[in-house]
């Protein structure tokens, strides 16, 4: 017992030294970018040897593939918790509030995910673009729901769907939590905005 | 003659050479990322001996700086050309062609412009933010005297501002010359979209 007892705690704590590792990456490949940011700046942040970076992670690419793919993790679970039986405007509004709310969670993982992405090697980037592709096609199928039901008016959904999610996606550029827009005044702000843009009725 | 002669190629070849630099090292820094692309990746895509690079350039940092402040550069002119006695509406039609034409025509350089900014010092990142902000300018008092005018209809001005411009920006992420869509109807599409934004009469 007291032998399984002490492998457990070593296992946690492991996986606890795994996540804070993919933390303090998350923060440094958000802040000066993956390329400038080296083994021994993820090491010094989780008061590590250079060497025993090693026992818990394998690489800086399997680091930032990681981050990039729980954003999108994130990004989808969000989308697929919009129940499908809502009218196509209130199942836009969940999606608007869900993209908003990830990226202000996230906001570093979110950063990594929109920026450091092209870092990762081609058949990498291939599965996180199959990801980005389900998800704006939720936005997509949305919009396209709305207009042959007759609540939006557009006249080229891909466009259109584009311009909404390019909207939101700016947001980790300048929003930061904390300050006086709130999200939830930034999300009704931007859902308004969106409706409009789609000419809702 | 003959001399004063020689002198102007003599100029005019390093003339050449340095925008040649500028014009190799916004594609590798849009590409690849400020950090990740070397000195000697920039002598090499330009047939220079890394050393000789520097009697045309001081460090990576003041290339970045140019290509950021040339970007800063093309933004704001193209602004700065839109007739202050058109109407609002007008006003912000010119600034949205215009926005899309510059990105659309530097992709490059704004690629480096919108990404790789936050690789300048602190004094230079301010430089940058002080014309970003004169930019963002242009578009914010278009909009309100809009509103003033009774043309558009809109809560916040300075939300809205954010919503168009962020919608614009992330052009470069996705559009490419040369494909089924051309500027012009990309940009006639936007524009669209962004009157009915703002609630455009």
């Amino acid at each position: 017992m007291a032998n399984d007892r002490s492998f457990e705690e070593a296992r946690e704590g492991k996986a606890n030294r795994r996540s804070e590792i993919l933390n303090a990456a998350g923060q440094l490949f958000s802040r000066q970018g993956f390329h400038a940011t080296s083994m021994r700046d993820l090491a010094k942040a989780v008061n590590l040897q250079g060497g025993s970076l090693y026992a818990h992670i394998q690489s800086k690419e399997e680091v930032l593939f990681e981050l990039v793919n729980r954003a999108a993790d994130e990004f989808l679970s969000s989308a697929e918790a919009v129940p499908s039986d809502l009218s196509p405007r209130e199942q836009l509004e969940r999606l608007v509030r869900g993209h908003l709310e990830v990226i202000v969670r996230e906001l570093d993982n979110a950063t990594v995910f929109f920026h450091e992405w092209k870092f990762l090697n081609p058949d990498l980037q291939r599965k996180i673009t199959a990801r980005r592709d389900a998800y704006e096609a939720h936005f997509r199928r949305v919009i396209e729901a709305g207009v042959q039901q007759g609540q939006f008016q557009v006249e080229d959904v891909r466009l259109a769907t584009l311009f909404v999610l390019s909207a939101l996606n700016w947001t980790y550029h300048w929003y930061r939590p904390g300050g006086k827009l709130t999200l939830e005044a930034l999300s009704s702000h931007y859902c308004k905005l969106i409706f409009r843009t789609l000419g809702a009725q």
